[in-house]
């Protein structure tokens, strides 16, 4: 099998490792926009070797795993190029956009729109991890627009990776995932803001801070240029997620104001229920 | 030595352990509101014996581990009654109100006020953990208002625990809390509630959940009755952290709305500083 990784980040990275311990035999590619990324990759034998574009063709699969606003100019790239038999998926956090770009493609069913629900805060070739797929969700959408032959090689992947499939549309993916994922980023990023913004004054903050707080701002260590297209693209439920979070706020805010603590009380005891719904989640 | 416990939930039962594998002889008795807890902490070996307030008058040392509402009379009940030896130190997350209660107290000098940043978002005897301690800051306040032979008996208790010792007085010590741990509960709160609202409509939302979801949640499986009073007695700081988490959030979702979205990298970029900051917390 020939496989073609465009994007040697964290999940690419992880992709190259992850399908390396499954197919043994395996030949893995990789593009990067970053020369440096391109060497670190070979380095860690992520790939067997630099590719092109040209050599698209002949890949058995193609694995897009760039920024979000990249990857809809690379999905069109990567169309125009295929073989017959190439199967070409992607990894990104927003599904709506990019199913609209690729809609009209004479080989939209080369393409099978994926996300998995999976990744760490750090970022780059050198942050790939074998098994960062297993038992994680991964989020196909669109999959009746994909040929069924390449279905199939994609599912065989996916499951020898460990993963658990999902199939969605891709308006209500972005909707879902405005809340279980780019929310939190949004709410981590500011928590760190906030808390960076007062220890300019007060060197020994962070001398005060435990794994609570470690745990709760650990998303603001993620990349910038990963996460800034993926707001843009998902703008109108971010803002909508957005607005319920400062209203949720700002209303507990009030009662804490009010003396209110009983409500308060009664708040977080309603929310404690998310306990039963987060088991078996990491 | 004779320790006695009151209150025997995650911290005063982590204490129980921790001090039970640093002073192999210790007796530790063991006070609890729930009968139910001190059965529990009985059979999980946490302590000895449950105690009576009478019996306090021979211990060596009176732990405090009560939500920080009850701390404030459990501490003059404890003082009204203790030796001329007994050393107590308690473990609450707020202090200006704990010390201003205890100040005019005749047994002052009996009393180490101290806050150890360490716990996890679960409760009761069963969530004890004996190297809870290890490695954790112990902020002590007001440290010269504690008689010097007692401070020394708290000082070795608190090594052999493995912690770090920083001196604070109570009202930085409540300021700066704030922001590194109240916050993110509240934070991590307001987030969980805003995704259950939405999952009543979408039942399906939580299997989109990743890791990172979880770790910006996970406070919000804290102990309301725990964290209820802390609010409480730290209102003031706490109303200015939320103001200005609230402002920042705010921005942001301005920045995503005019379509600015490089000053939306640069506000991640400039947080991701955090990383090398929290380099050491996990």
């Amino acid at each position: 099998m020939k496989v073609n990784i465009i994007g040697l980040g964290l999940i690419g990275g992880s992709f190259a490792l992850g399908i390396r311990k499954a197919f043994p035999d395996v030949e893995i590619l990789g593009i990067d926009a970053s020369e440096a990324h391109l060497h670190k990759a070979a380095e860690l034998k992520l790939i067997d070797d630099a590719a092109e574009f040209g050599e698209i063709k002949e890949a058995d699969v193609v694995i897009i795993a760039v920024p979000v606003d990249a990857a809809k100019k690379v999905a069109i790239e990567v169309l125009d190029k295929v073989g017959v038999n190439t199967l070409v998926f992607d990894a990104g956090s927003t599904k709506a956009g990019l199913c609209e770009t690729i809609a009209t493609h004479p080989n939209r069913r080369n393409f099978l729109a994926a996300h998995p629900i999976a990744g760490t805060e750090f970022s780059g070739p050198s942050a790939a991890v074998e098994d960062l797929f297993r038992n994680k969700t991964n989020i196909i959408c669109e999959v009746e627009k994909t040929a069924f032959k390449l279905q199939e090689r994609a599912l065989e992947i996916f499951q020898k990776l460990g993963m658990r499939i999902r199939y969605m549309d891709p308006k209500s993916h972005d909707r879902h995932i405005a809340y279980v994922s780019h929310l939190s980023h949004i709410s981590s990023f500011m928590l760190g803001k906030t808390v960076l913004e007062k220890e300019q004054n007060e060197k020994d903050i962070f001398d005060l801070a435990g794994s609570g707080f470690a745990s709760t701002v650990r998303l603001a260590k993620s990349s910038p240029a990963m996460w800034t297209p993926i707001f843009q693209q998902n703008k109108g439920n971010i803002l909508e997620t957005l607005d319920e979070y400062i209203s949720n706020l700002t209303k507990f805010k009030n009662l804490i104001e009010n003396d209110d603590f009983e409500e308060v009380f009664l708040e977080m005891e309603r929310t404690n229920h998310i306990k039963t719904i987060l088991n078996g989640i990491n």
